[in-house]
């Protein structure tokens, strides 16, 4: 199942996309992709009323905004440097264990809504990320166990201000959580869509030049790995995101470094998770 | 007007502290102190109500738990290093600019649970903070508007891992986000009730031994600083708590460093804002 939100910013509605690419308002449904749903089995009870209601739900006209696939977490725990040339790129060592932070969740937005350039940033730069949504609250959780905490998985660009994040004092959290900087979607594929989470190509274009290029079995850690080691430090809720990291190419890696301006367009996508655009505009 | 939250954890209702230091129920008044709350001018819409209504809201037991003094909110946004003594003991520089970190939403607790030390931790540590509880949508705020995007002030213990902090790779995210390390409150606020934040003696005692002993005009950045400073790289939302650093003090500092055993009581305090006790308990 592929779960997406339409409508306007704020005010979203739960959707999903058919077989056949169509969008299909769930509404009738009664709730939101949220924490309180993916908590109390709401993938297999949304199922079990499509089975009865589907033909009913009204179609969605496709050239209605995406919002993003979920309703806002209580928190999005990003990972850094699990693939290995990007480490490489960043000038940092492949890391012993994993290295978290967080990214605000009021940085997250459709699809494909703009980008947003901050006001006096310079260094804005992307980061082709596969997200994980956690389906049941993780805490102390093995790897053995750790898949059966997945509800799904998404496509994220992790935006990031790099001045701010590595030249203004400290903890990465103040080039992550930028309005904007958290494109989801453009839908939640639940985890019977995906075969191999760890076998998924990605990549990412600007203004059409391929600039990442890789695929998730390049992972450093893997997603058993990542949800057990995060349960050990916080729980993680229904509905939290992990995003696990981006591979080589981005801005910050190039020589010289290469940076976002307004006009620019950023697309990029993963195999089964599809595909978004956003156009860069100036705050 | 002083916020509480009161009764089982994760079914905490709204009340007051009143004059007297009772607790009133106001669960008619029908609303949570949450992002929508506060978004809605809801501390005046509370005062308003309870001038015709105080006189019928039962009175709570004050054996009765208390909660955290406002619902989840989006983030929690602390502030290193905001003491000049503190960044001393902690071996790093006075900053130039905040120092900012997240600690995960799940940490908050009420103010005299138990402090769970994670497991096979050896290093949990004390802060005694004074926080902020953000009124409205913070974004490009100026320091000279700053102060009017504030809902409220509460006591805040921002309990530190210091192993999984500053010696599990990057980013401090890591060792502050454990359950139960956010014992918020007794109460919050409003500001009406702190004729002046940035003058304000904090302290905490660890099994009746004082530890830190400082005053909140101590602060390398003041209130109006860190809102303006915060809201340049996200947005803040109501209900949104900006911590805002530790004194000198903690364990970490001590010579050797002491960190939290079971058995152990740490007691705090912030004049005009309570006092908390959080006994520790192993996980």
């Amino acid at each position: 199942m592929k779960l997406i939100r339409f409508g306007e910013n704020g005010a979203e509605k739960p959707g999903i996309q058919d077989a056949d690419g169509s969008w299909l308002d769930v509404s009738t449904f009664g709730e939101d992709y949220d924490e309180k749903f993916f908590g109390t089995e709401g993938i297999s009870r949304l199922r079990d009323w499509l089975s009865d209601h589907q033909s009913n739900c009204p179609v969605v006209s496709p050239d209605t905004r995406l919002g993003p696939p979920i309703s806002r977490p209580s928190k999005i725990i990003c990972v850094g440097l699990n693939y290995a040339q990007h480490a490489q790129e960043s000038g940092m060592e492949i890391p012993e264990e994993p290295v978290l932070f967080f990214k605000a969740t009021t940085a997250i937005v459709g699809p494909n809504d703009d980008l947003v350039i901050p006001k006096n940033s310079l260094k804005t730069d992307w980061e082709v990320e596969l997200a994980v949504v956690i389906r049941r609250k993780a805490s102390y959780v093995s790897e053995e166990d750790a898949m059966d905490y997945v509800a799904g998985y998404l496509l994220h660009n992790d935006y990031s201000e790099r001045a701010y994040q590595l030249e203004r004092q400290g903890q990465w959290v103040k080039g992550k959580s930028c309005d904007t900087f958290a494109p989801l979607g453009p839908f939640m594929a639940t985890t019977d869509e995906i075969s191999d989470p760890h076998k998924l190509p990605l990549w990412l274009k600007l203004n059409g030049e391929t600039m990442q290029d890789s695929n998730t079995s390049d992972f450093v850690f893997g997603i058993p790995k990542l949800i057990s080691y995060i349960s050990e430090f916080m729980t993680l809720l229904p509905g939290d995101i992990i995003s696990t990291g981006t591979p080589s190419g981005v801005g910050l890696g190039l020589d010289p470094p290469r940076y976002l301006v307004p006009g620019d367009s950023v697309e990029l996508g993963i195999e089964g998770l599809g595909s978004s655009v956003q156009n860069v505009v100036s705050y």
